[in-house]
C-alpha cells in the first residue's frame, strides 16, 4: 500500500496548491472588500481665484449659469459653477510643505439647496518616490457631510489599471477662497 | 482495494471543488457576458433653466460655444452647451412620483449634426433601502437611437466598487426644456 | 495495481485542468502586466474654433476663465480653457483618411505654466468593422513630454467592459488650431 499512501501524498499537495492559488489572478491581486490592498493619504489645497489673487490662485472658475460671473461663486451654492485646477499635493496638512505632486482636473457645484459638486481630476506624480497618475471620479457631495466618498477609475505608471475608494474630508475652508482636502485612498484592486 | 475507493472518492471531491469554486473569487463576483449580477431600472427627470422657470429647473446652462448665450440652447443641435444638473430619480416614469435620489453630474452637447452628448454623472441615494452613489461616464449619443450604451465606472456604499453598463432611452421629450431618461443598469461587476 | 496507475492517470489529469483553468474566469480574461488582451491604435484631428473656421471647425472653446474669451485661446498656456470636440478618427495620420469613428468629448486646460489638459472622451464605432464605445478619462499632461497615459475607463458593444491603458501622442501640432493624436489603446481587461 506504499503506492496508496504516495496518492494520499499527492492529493493532499493538489488541495494545498488549490487552496492557496484559488485567490490569485496572474498580474492582478483582488481583497476583500475591507481590505484595501494599497492605502495612501495626501492632502491638497485649493485657492480659487476671485479677481484679485491672480499670483496665488491655483484654480479658477470657467463655467458659471446665466446669472453669474466668473469672479465671485455663484449664488444658491454655487449651482452651476465649473472650476478648474491645478492643486499642489501634500504629505501632511500645511499649505507650504514641499508639493509631492499635483491634483489637477475639475469640480462642478452641482446644487442649489446645500453645497455638492462632481469631480473629474487625477493625482499627477512624477518624483523619484512615485511616478504616474491616480483617476478618480464621482459625486462629492454633500460637501458639509463630514467625509464623501468618490471612485478611483483607473491609474498609470505606479498605479497601473488601479481602482478603488477615496474619502475625502474637508479639512479646512476659509474665507471663500481656500479650501483643504483630505484625501484617503484605498485600492481593492492592485496589479 | 477500500484505500483506492476512498481515493477515487476524494478525487471525484476535489473535482467538485474545484469546479464550484473555480468561477469565484473572494470578495467579488464575476458573471459572464449576459449575466448582470445586479440589475436596477431607474427613472430621471431634467427641466432645463431657460431664463423663466427658475423656481422648477432642475439644470442649467454653464458653458456655450462662443455664438450662444446661457438661456437658450444653442444652434446646431446644440452642439457645445454645457449643462449641470441635480435631477430627481424615481422608480417610474411620473416626474411628480416620490425621488428616491438624485441624478448629479454633467452633460455636453457634442456633435453639430445630431444630437449626440457626453456624460459624466451620479446616482446618489440616501435613504433606509439604498445609500452610495453608481457613478456613470461615456457617450450618450446619438441621442435618436432609441438606446445608447454609456458605461458604470465605479460605486460606493451599497454599490461598492461596481462595473458594468447602462442602457439609456430618452423616454420622453418635451417642449426644449423636459426631458426624461430610463436607466436600465446592468452591473457585472459586483463586490 | 491497474488501479492505483488509473488513480495516478486522473490525478495528473486533475492537475493538468487546474493549471490550465486557474488563470481563466468565464466571460472575463486577465492579463499579465505587460500583455495586452487587445491591443488597437487610431489617430484623431482637432480643429478648433477660432473666430472665422466654422466650415472646418471640429471643437470650441466652450468654457474660459474670467479673463479670456471663447474664440482665442488663454494666455498661461490656455489655463481654463473648457474645449468639447467632436473629431474624426483614422487609421493612418492623414486628416482626410476616412473616418472609422468619432472621438467625442471634451478636454480642460489645467495648468498655467506649462500645457496639460484633462480629458474625458469617448471613441464611438459604428461600422461593419467595428460598433460600440471605447471610454477614457485622465490627465494628459504634461503635454510637451513626448507621450502620456490615460486610463480606458470602460466599453461598450465590441469593447463591452473594457479596461486598460492609452498612451497619448501629439503627432502633429500646426497654428494655434489644429492637432492630430496618436492613441496606442492597450486593453488589460477583456471580456
Amino acid at each position: 500500500m506504499g503506492a496508496t499512501k504516495l496518492i494520499i501524498s499527492a492529493l493532499l499537495l493538489l488541495l494545498f496548491l488549490f487552496i492557496s492559488t484559488s485567490n490569485a489572478t496572474p498580474g492582478k491581486k483582488l481583497r476583500a472588500r475591507h481590505r484595501p490592498c494599497k492605502r495612501l493619504v495626501f492632502y491638497f489645497h485649493d485657492i480659487i481665484y476671485n479677481g484679485k489673487n491672480a499670483m496665488n490662485a491655483t484654480s479658477a472658475i470657467v463655467g458659471a449659469p446665466a446669472w453669474a460671473n466668473k469672479t465671485l461663486l455663484a449664488g444658491q451654492n454655487r449651482f452651476g459653477d465649473l472650476i478648474v485646477f491645478d492643486d499642489p499635493i501634500t504629505l501632511d496638512n500645511k499649505l507650504h510643505s514641499p508639493p509631492i505632486g499635483r491634483a489637477q482636473g475639475f469640480y462642478i457645484y452641482d446644487k442649489k439647496d446645500i453645497f455638492s459638486a462632481w469631480v473629474g481630476f487625477s493625482f499627477v506624480f512624477n518624483s523619484a518616490q512615485r511616478k504616474g497618475c491616480i483617476n478618480f471620479a464621482g459625486a462629492d457631495g454633500p460637501l458639509l457631510q463630514k467625509t464623501r466618498d468618490i471612485s478611483v477609475i483607473g491609474g498609470t505608471g505606479d498605479f497601473f489599471m488601479a481602482r478603488g475608494v477615496a474619502t475625502l474630508m474637508t479639512d479646512a475652508f476659509e474665507n471663500q477662497v481656500y479650501f483643504r482636502l483630505r484625501v484617503d485612498i484605498k485600492l481593492y484592486e492592485c496589479w
